[in-house]
């Protein structure tokens, strides 16, 4: 993929920014999330929470308490310590309840989770519902842990607090608005979860950049699941009324691939903005619902039904460094969070471009006398110089959107959108903006 | 498949009550289907004749003559008897005229039917609607008839009588019906026909063990064709207005496979019923109705066009022994017929549990908290240990029914049930009737 | 693919007919595209001519001037002559302004069209809408061209004048209309664009044969591209009203396969009549709107999308000959244009026997009766004699016409319609018009 320079500018940008929020220990509610959200609050002063109390009722969830967490280890009675809090924040379960006891090895060994097949990798685990509490360590670690007796050390706290989502609607003409989500909630881990609130913030910047806008847009930050569901709670009929596209950000980061999970119906316009957007890059999935891992997981429920997909680079549970200290900023790279930004920029630019493209003449525009067809007709090598701009105007008829014409056409809907911005310059074509 | 406890015990009494009727000369009328009745009477009292005479028109049919036999045989001069009538039916062409003579070996040969591609098997032949004789016998058989003259004797009748079908109608709340049609009118074959009455049979026992019914049944009996294309002349309208979902029973005892033949327009509700339940089945072949074969050919011919399917293990001419006297317990088993009757079973168990399932709370569920869920969330090996279930809750939208679930997630509609009864008895899903 | 006799006749015809228009020299406007229509006129004296001057404006586009052209070559200093309009009017770029001048080879190398791939062939080059001039030459002839200086001569004029298009309409019994349009504007190449007029003039007296017809049909004469842009701007509201189904005859004189661009939407009464013409014969490639290259650009052009595709043998651009002086009557032949005759010619006959049959009885009819079906009921060794028969029935529901039966059945139209007319026959199925 041939990136844009605002593109490789917006991907290290996003990186540097990622790389400042990483050492924060996130968790669905506790200080550092109110930590994490006051960073994102500076660039965009305009974020608006939402505040729900623990014991809440949301659809079927209750808010849970909120967790803080101040140290915790494993201590031998040798004095060596392992699973340290200090060293690594998902040394511990998220939410594990305090505890201070002493345990011999073979009785602590069931409350650490080990990697299922990285021997090298502390896991990431918790337990928001049920209270609990547990270490997670490299089995490599666990391997060189000598018998004997261990202080078994959580200094956390459990008590009632705030679940906070953060908020930003940008008006334009319509009400019908753009919808973006991503998740805030994991401690240190940069694909699953930074890679999506950096994007996010990324593209609240350059819809900002527009001077006017035909759509609205909407653009939340919230713990995944609890978050989600607090918020369709709160949202749901203006969410079902306003939004006519929505993407859930997930795993946006890095540089392998790019991923499609449907929304519930599979042809959302979400959807087919995303097939359109990714048209033509290389290794390319797209997974149906049935592959669901995030948020979409809510917003496409049965009854809320929003037009929405996920859009990732690597799907949650899809590459192997998936919640484990891996997915670190080897994973995550600027190249990899640039060619999100263009995937995503892209589809806004053809909602604010005009959607429903109109050739302004009936039959084939003489295309020759405006210079933008060989003025002889001559045999060609190959494909015909004018084919693709031929074949674009051959789908605009008002009725099919740009999105389905990059499809039908297979080609990105960046090419389709070069050539529609040029046909309208020479007014062949009508770009209306709904 | 694995079957459940009273799909054995059924497979078993299916078995018993199949061999029991297998001596009998069945032909489209005559005595021994009057005979053949009479059992099926014996067991389910509330079957309701439906009777025509012998030049009664149904729509573009007469109904022939009716048919008796008593004795027929070849014999040599020698004395020697071939195609011996008492030693199996199959030996004389259904619907053969009396006949009584002398012809040399050269002479008898041309009305000797041997099989197309066993030696040793006597082929089934009729001939109904024009009036002829002949005799059926193994190419075996035929090779050592010495030459000479024979007595060809066949002791027939054919003079006017009835034709006779059964009828059961079992009334649930709803007049809508499922309907359910098998044919009596092959001599001592065994899959083609005998599996088919002897599973619908079991069906009626089967509807009439819920305390209430939800949906309306319908079941019949009659012969191939004319039986069928008769009882349409008399009951469409009821048909066209009341049926929701059909099927049509044949050749369901073999052990080799499961088939549809599909509904004319191949999508109604029995074609995608019958798909959903043999999800993740061994050997299933979906057929277009260009390869119909039995009563599917009437019930679902233009303008009548029943949402009908064709319900079979291995379907009518796709199995070797098809249409010969191999077509006998060596085909048919216990282990055959039990799992079609599961295959059927569900099907209606899917319309009397509720056919729309509804999850009653917008987004996901919370199941953990009602031990549906593993309440800690790390990584798993493999599949996660909920997924058919969230699989299935994501579908449950009120609008999309339980075999449309059961395809789209390609699993069994039996695991669809299962599922639909957890979920309804924790009030996590609303089952309606319609 | 087996021929009928009068598609033999038809085909010799047509194959001498195309070589008697083969040697004038046709360009979109001039005097030989007059004597071209001469040639139609004497054979259809309806045919009505639409006449357009230099200078209007046809939608998005001017009429050109008229050229004409008496002489043309390139003489070398020593009195070798070199691209003789005389020899091939291929020679000449069409449309070249007139040029009297001296050049030096390496100044007129230049100004001189190769074909791409082949060294002996004279590429066929035009120049509508810039004025330019230039010789078309193979490169063998190129090769020999001595070094020095060359009179470079073409005595041609370009002034006002007329674009001349062809009209004939047959009015049936309904006002609903098969459309056949055909181009001409190409000097002597035969497959490109001969073989196209010639099918249809045969296609018109095929239509006058009908003491009754239930369809009108509309033919047109005109050139490519500007001409149908012409045409569609005065008859635009009477086509879109009235046509319900469009061919636009192209390439249809070879041997080597059959062709169908589909309509911009791909699925028009057009393109199902047509694939159901090609069912079964060899060689047949569909090719999606993308592909297109002839006047179905413009008749689908949006806002226009009339119910039309393009018939080819092979297609515009598919076969190497394309646009040379090789595409002659060693590409076309009598045995090619009769081939596409007879796939038009089903069409339009699928048409006049009345286009939805109907099955006058419910169930399925009794075939044996009336000596269309085997009276013995035994088994067969492969294909069931009357399965076709009892196939076709099985769609005749009086909704589907027998284009889609065709498909359906992947049996060629053909046989549907020598089926549809014997069971007519005998009063089995209804054929109505509409």
């Amino acid at each position: 993929m041939e990136l844009r320079n605002d593109s490789v500018k917006a991907g290290e940008e996003m990186l540097s920014f990622a790389k400042q929020l990483f050492p924060l220990n996130r968790s669905i509610m506790g200080p550092d999330i109110r930590r994490t959200y006051d960073f994102f609050k500076a660039k965009h002063p305009d974020l608006k929470p939402l505040i729900f109390k623990s014991g809440d009722k949301v659809f079927d969830w209750i808010v849970p308490m909120e967790w803080s967490i101040r140290d915790a280890y494993l201590e031998h009675e040798s004095g060596t310590k392992f699973a340290d809090f200090r060293e690594s924040n998902l040394h511990v379960m998220g939410y594990s309840e305090p505890v201070d006891m002493q345990l011999r090895k073979e009785d602590l060994i069931g409350k650490i989770h080990v990697h299922p097949f990285f021997k090298d990798a502390i896991p990431y685990v918790t337990s928001y519902y049920k209270r609990d509490w547990a270490f997670c360590m490299s089995s490599d670690q666990v391997a060189i842990m000598p018998e004997g007796t261990y202080k078994v050390f959580i200094d956390s706290t459990l008590e009632d607090g705030e679940l906070v989502l953060q908020e930003l609607v940008i008006r334009g003409t319509s009400d019908h608005e753009i919808f973006f989500s991503s998740y805030l909630c994991h401690p240190s881990l940069a694909n699953d979860e930074l890679s999506g609130p950096v994007l996010l913030s990324k593209l609240v910047e350059y819809v900002q950049s527009f001077p006017n806008l035909n759509y609205s847009y909407r653009f939340v930050l919230l713990p995944e699941t609890i978050g989600s569901i607090a918020y369709l709670s709160k949202r749901i009929d203006t969410l079902k009324k306003n939004v006519i596209c929505g993407f859930n950000l997930s795993c946006v980061g890095d540089e392998r691939g790019f991923s499609r999970v449907a929304s519930r119906q599979g042809n959302s316009i979400a959807d087919i903005a995303l097939q359109s957007s990714l048209q033509e890059l290389d290794n390319v999935t797209h997974y149906t619902f049935m592959s669901r891992g995030s948020d979409e997981r809510q917003y496409c429920a049965p009854g809320v039904d929003l037009p929405l997909c996920t859009f990732s680079k690597s799907k949650v549970g899809a590459y192997e460094e998936y919640h484990s200290d891996k997915d670190n900023f080897d994973v995550v790279t600027a190249k990899g969070l640039a060619e999100s930004y263009e995937v995503m920029t892209n589809i806004i630019a053809a909602f604010e471009l005009g959607l429903y493209p109109k050739v302004r003449v009936l039959g084939e525009p003489q295309l020759g006398k405006r210079g933008l067809y060989p003025v002889t007709s001559k045999l060609n090598k190959g494909v015909h110089p004018a084919a693709l701009r031929m074949n674009i105007i051959s789908q605009c008829d008002g009725a099919t959107n740009s999105f389905d014409i990059s499809n039908r056409l297979e080609v990105n809907l960046s090419k389709v959108l070069q050539e529609l911005r040029l046909l309208s310059s020479h007014d062949l074509v009508e770009l209306s903006a709904t």
